[in-house]
């Protein structure tokens, strides 16, 4: 951009005698002041131009949303870190759920994700992820439960079920993921993180660190890499991850995509393939907090490189594939929310290269949670604060 | 990020019984202080933390700084855009060196780069390009003399000659590029914007929009894609460029990369090659001022793609590959300047893949005009105002 941008107005054209500079003086007037519309007071986007989107609340109050789901009737299913799950009306209203898991909400860990069943609309099947507490310490874990609203007295998930729990719990509050994605058989993706215990991701008698197949009910899925493997547990699809809080099947390939925490740097999207290890805690960009370099480097034989990595990191979550007509130029880009970076990431594609970057959202000054497409083509986006916000983007 | 920043910290471990929860406790306080270091004063950076560099001024009070070069004694050859070239020395001090062409000094027009002969110890040969003026309009000129400072009395440009001007001059202030890079075989890329009149870029007769391949004196180089097609100026060695402001040379692959402006989207990397064609005005990323779509779309048979863009633009000018030793980690990263964007683009790279991009510099809240590593293997910029300053970039 240089027309404007490009800093030279002052040299304003229409002093070098050209016959048409009186006219295009005011277009540059007018054009200067469709290009500033929507800039005023906020401060990061003086150096920073936004792609024009407005933040519409859609409900607030919410303690530490984690995850947002999307009711047929128009509803959303929202989870809250200290373990509840809420139904929240279009007009703000919000109803809490019976019947949800006992949670350990310590740190990062509680009431996680939350998903639809693609059979939803026939079995109201709803699946939960959550940390769950034991006298040997947490783990992450999946519930399966039918969600019942139709008896007129609220909420209730009903014929719950813990049908999945990663082994090797653990003290602490650190790195439980966790995000769901079904791929195109119905099987179930699910991200452990490794618990703030780096080696366990290279553990592969260990859930944790890793991406995980799981059929509906929990099982090993069909097709997994390492069915006939004794030294691998049978859910395991890849190891090598650090905490993985996004995770999304791509519209197009079917592909699963997923986004993880590095440490003080080395956040990564990764698109796990079958039996493949993404490398932490030996391969790695970024650096520890304390600054030190992290394991062996940054590449090794048999280790997984990322698609893309941001350094220093900003704390992904949540991801999203925009499918949509709803915002110009959008479609096929990937949406993901960054916590401590306070925005909302917009990486635009070529196959498996991001070509472009663009951080939204940045004037909310939020940490963004989650982020989702809605099946009314809009884009929703949920704050981490104990005043949480279901945000509506509006093109 | 996640184990300070994914913001759970208020549920502190040692609640949980561990016992290394108190140790764990004072570890945290002692690594966020030294995360926190640096981020003081500069609200920017609270929502994106950078790698560690200090910005020091080595001289201030240039008007509007646009190009800098390194002497072998250990001076900065310096333009300033309203036709000055000046040697600034390690204290501050500034001489105007005499003998400059005469420069159209109106918009983006002026004196612009200025590079050193490679074999600039030996014959002290220094190339400049400006934007020439005349009774017909402006152009892009390539300046070529010898620095002589050898008499005590000051520094001049002697044995002045323009050796190339770009046909077709015009009005107006937009567009003039330029940028110069020595290919392998001592011959010059040279690149040239549009003037702002985008069909020209498409215009095989005409040298605007184009990456020009220049003998040391001026002439097409050997081997130029299009000498013997009287169709196109047999300087051409690329079409279909806007404005580019940056142009460099891979040292590794000896490929030529340039950035140019976009509109108000669209800002491109590319690594033009020999005959081929860009693809402005016809297509383009990003959107026009106004908002309207730009040519026939993005991506059309017979253009490139770049291999990285920004939407909305940051407005690059200048850009380095990073050599030296000087900085951990950033070996092989290309350094972007940002006049709008008001930080330098750190882009690192898997061969012509952009896999991650970092913003420095925020704090400065500087229009980056310049960015060049010298040879003692610091990085320099220059800040693009009427009290501009060059700036080095202490690890």
């Amino acid at each position: 951009m240089d027309g404007f941008w490009e800093g030279d107005v002052q040299h304003a054209y229409w002093r070098q005698g050209s016959r048409h500079g009186l006219l295009r003086y005011a277009w540059t007037v007018l054009v200067a002041g469709i290009t500033f519309l929507g800039l005023a007071g906020s401060p990061n986007q003086s150096a920073h131009a936004q792609s024009a989107v407005t933040a519409e609340t859609v409900a607030s109050g919410l303690s530490y949303p984690w995850s947002v789901a999307f009711l047929p009737d128009g509803g959303y299913l929202v989870t809250e870190r200290d373990g509840v799950l809420k139904v929240v009306h279009e007009d703000g209203r919000q109803d809490v759920v019976a019947g949800t898991p006992d949670v350990f909400a310590q740190g990062q860990g509680g009431l996680l994700d939350v998903v639809l069943s693609p059979s939803f609309e026939a079995d109201q099947t709803v699946y939960l992820t959550f940390s769950q507490g034991s006298p040997e310490g947490a783990g992450t874990s999946l519930f399966k439960a039918t969600l019942d609203g139709s008896n007129g007295a609220g909420y209730a998930l009903v014929e719950g079920d813990t049908i999945f729990a990663g082994n090797n719990k653990a003290f602490g509050g650190r790195h439980f993921g966790s995000r769901l994605a079904f791929d195109g058989d119905g099987n179930i993706y699910m991200t452990l993180g490794d618990r703030g215990d780096g080696p366990r991701s290279q553990d592969t008698s260990d859930h944790t660190g890793s991406v995980l197949r799981l059929t509906p009910d929990g099982d090993p899925a069909p097709g997994n890499p390492f069915l006939d493997n004794p030294a691998y547990q049978p859910e395991i699809w890849s190891i090598g991850h650090r905490n993985p809080q996004s995770a999304a099947v791509h519209p197009e390939t079917g592909a699963l995509w997923t986004v993880e925490h590095g440490a003080r740097g080395g956040d990564e999207i990764n698109i796990p393939e079958a039996g493949k290890n993404y490398g932490w805690p030996v391969i790695s960009y970024g650096r520890h907090y304390a600054g030190g370099k992290i394991g062996e480097g940054t590449e090794k034989a048999g280790m997984e490189q990322p698609i893309f990595y941001w350094d220093p990191s900003i704390a992904p979550s949540g991801m999203a594939f925009v499918t949509s007509d709803k915002y110009p130029d959008w479609s096929g880009d990937l949406l993901v929310g960054a916590l401590r970076g306070q925005h909302l990431a917009k990486l635009t594609l070529d196959g498996e290269d991001v070509v472009s970057e663009e951080q939204l959202l940045t004037d909310l000054r939020e940490r963004i949670r989650d982020v989702r497409q809605g099946p009314d083509g809009f884009i929703y986006v949920l704050t981490d604060s104990d005043d949480g916000k279901l945000i509506r983007l509006r093109p």
